[in-house]
C-alpha cells in the first residue's frame, strides 16, 4: 500500500503564558555549596541562575498559574477550553493525572471539561501538540490548553556537579485552536524518533511500581534521584540528530534556512552549542533561556517558544520549527507557521 | 462561528493481546487474612480470583508480553507498528515514560520507532484510542501499537477490605490501524468528560513531586497506597453517568438498543451492575470480566475488548461501545464498528 505524505494540520497558537517559582538560586549558592571558586558553578553548567518551587508552589499550580497567565493574555475564560491537556515530565502524584489537578485548580471542578496527561519526559509538548493537531482536525476540540509544571528540584542529588545545578523548576502553558481558512497557521510536519538503548541513560528509577519503599528507605531515597549518564546521551543524540532533522525537515518542505526561529529544548549548554553547530544556526536564530532558567524539562520548550512570543521574534506567519531530545532516548520536532 | 460534527474516523482493531501474571489469588486467600467466613470477599466484591505480579513480572514486561500476543495474533513483527503508546494508570518509574521501557523490551532499541504514554488513569486506552484515530486521519502513523501493564498490587493497603480484593494485575495490548476504503471499520465517536471536584475521591498521594520521603518514611508509606472514596465515587459517577453516555452515543447517531456489546471499565461489581441498570442492557451486551481478573485499572477496558474478540462475541461489522469512569474524576467512551 502506498505511503500517504502527512498532511499539514491547520493549527493556531493562540498565547502563551509562564509561571515563575519565587526562590532564585545563583550559580554563586552552588559554588558556595560544592567549596568552588566563584564562577565555576556558572562556567561548567553555562547558567547564571534557576528559580527552584517553594512548598507552596507544587507542580499542578505552576501548570495552573502558567494557563491562568496564557488565558489572560488570550483573553479567554479557562471554561473557553475543550480540553486540558498536562505535559509535565514528572506527575504530582500517582493518582489521578496532573492535568485533573489543574482543571480543578482552574475552576473548572464541575464543567466536564476533559483533562488528560501525555508524557514523553522532556518532549511532552511537542507530542501533545502533534496530537491535538489531528484532535482538531478530526473535530474533536477546536480549542486546547496544553500546560507543564516542573519541580525538577524535588529530584535532584545535591551532590552531583553535572545534574544539581543544571536544573530549574517552573511552569509553561500554550493555548491551541483550530485555525481558520485563511489564516495561515498550521503545523507542517511533526516527527518523534526513540532510541530505547538509551533507556538508562536519564532516568528516576523510583515513583512508580518498579522500586518500593518496602525494599528499603536508603534504597528508594538514591533511587528517587535523577541519574544521568551525560556523556551517553550525549553521544547517542550526537549520532541520531542529523538524521533526524532531515526526517523532520524534509516532511515540512522546507530547509533549515527557512526557519526564522528554531525553538530547542534547554537541555544543556553543551545541547545547545552542538545543535546551533551542527545545522550551521546564526545565533539570532536559535533561542535560548538556558542562562536565566536552567533545563525545566517539559516546560523548557513551551516556556522557550513564550519567550520568543514575547519579545516580538516570532510574527504571524513566520516559520519556525521546535526541537528536542529527552528521556527514553526520544527526539521530537515540529515545524510551524505561526 | 459553527460548531462543526465530529468526524467518523476510519480505524480498525487489528488485534488484541493480553498477559497474565503468574500469581493468582483467590478471594478465600483474603478471607483468610481477614479472618472472615469463606465466601465474604467473594461476595463483597464479586471476585472469584484475580492475579498479581510477581518481582519478575514489571509494568514493562506484562505490557510487552501482551503486546507480542497481539503481534502474534496480527501475524506482525514489533517493527511493523508505526508508534508504541503505553495508556498505564501508574507509570514503572517517574523516568523516563513506561512506553521508552515497552520500546526496548520489544526489540525496538534502535528502531527510531517513536514511544510516548498517555495517562487518564483507568481510561487511558480511550484517550489513546481517540488520539490515534485522529493521528492516523492525519496521516502521521498507518498503525499504532497500544499498551496497557499494571500492577495495582503495588499500592494496595492490605487492611482496607474495600480495595485489597477488588484490585487485579495484567496487561493488554491493541493495534490498530488505517482502514481502507471499503473496509466499514471506524470509530463513529469519542467523548470524554472530566470532574475534578471528585480528584481526592480516588488518589494515590506519593509517587511525584507532591509527597517527598524527605517528610518521613512512615509518612511516604502511608500516601503510597491506593485511596479510595468508594461512596463519594459511586454517588458522582451515578449522578453524570445519563448525561454522559446521552452525549457520547448522539455524537455517534445510534442508540443504546443499536450495539451488539458495551465494553465497560472493569471498575467494580457495583459499577458494571449500575451501568447494565442505568442502560437497560441484556446481560449479553455488557463484558463482564471483573469476576476473575479484578480491577486491572488501564488495562481493564483493552483486556475486555480481548475477551470480547476471543469469545467471538465481536464479529466484523459490528457496532460496539467502551465506555468507563475513573480517577479524575473522569468518564470515557468510544462507538465503534468493528
Amino acid at each position: 500500500m502506498e505511503h500517504d505524505l502527512p498532511r499539514s494540520l491547520p493549527l493556531r497558537i493562540l498565547a502563551t503564558g509562564q509561571y515563575t517559582p519565587s526562590l532564585r538560586i545563583e550559580s554563586e549558592d552552588f559554588d558556595r555549596r560544592w567549596n568552588k571558586p566563584a564562577g565555576w558553578t556558572r562556567r561548567h553548567v553555562g547558567i547564571d541562575y534557576r528559580h527552584f518551587a517553594s512548598a507552596d508552589e507544587p507542580t499542578s499550580l505552576m501548570a495552573a498559574m502558567a494557563a491562568q497567565d496564557a488565558l489572560q493574555r488570550a483573553g479567554l475564560r479557562a471554561d473557553q477550553v475543550d480540553v486540558v491537556i498536562s505535559v509535565g515530565g514528572v506527575m504530582e502524584q500517582a493518582i489521578p493525572c496532573t492535568a485533573a489537578l489543574v482543571h480543578e485548580r482552574l475552576g473548572l471542578a464541575g464543567s466536564g471539561i476533559p483533562a488528560f496527561d501525555v508524557n514523553a519526559t522532556c518532549l511532552g509538548f511537542l507530542v501533545a501538540l502533534d496530537l491535538v493537531a489531528g484532535a482538531i482536525a478530526a473535530r474533536r476540540y477546536r480549542r486546547a490548553l496544553i500546560v507543564a509544571g516542573e519541580v525538577a528540584s524535588a529530584g535532584l542529588n545535591w551532590n552531583d556537579t553535572d545534574t544539581a545545578a543544571l536544573f530549574g523548576d517552573g511552569g509553561a502553558a500554550v493555548i491551541v485552536e483550530a485555525a481558520g481558512p485563511d489564516d495561515g497557521a498550521c503545523l507542517l510536519a511533526s516527527h518523534m524518533e526513540t532510541y530505547s538503548e538509551g533507556t538508562r541513560f536519564c532516568q528516576v528509577r523510583s515513583g512508580g511500581t518498579r522500586v518500593r519503599l518496602a525494599d528499603g528507605a536508603e534504597a528508594y531515597a538514591a533511587a528517587s534521584q535523577f541519574e544521568m549518564s551525560g556523556r551517553s546521551t550525549y553521544r547517542l543524540a550526537a549520532q541520531k540528530l542529523p538524521g533526524f532533522m532531515q526526517t523532520l525537515l524534509s516532511r515540512a518542505g522546507v530547509s533549515v534556512d527557512d526557519l526564522k526561529l528554531l525553538v530547542p529544548h534547554q537541555a544543556s549548554a553543551k545541547a545547545l552549542d552542538h545543535l546551533q553547530r551542527a545545522l550551521r544556526l546564526p545565533p539570532e536564530v536559535l533561542v535560548r533561556i538556558l542562562q536565566t532558567h536552567g533545563n525545566q524539562m517539559a516546560a523548557s520548550i513551551p516556556l522557550a517558544l513564550h519567550h520568543a512570543v514575547e519579545r516580538g521574534d516570532l510574527r504571524r506567519g513566520d516559520l519556525f520549527a521546535m526541537v528536542g531530545s529527552g528521556a527514553g532516548l526520544s527526539f521530537a520536532g515540529a515545524v510551524l507557521r505561526y
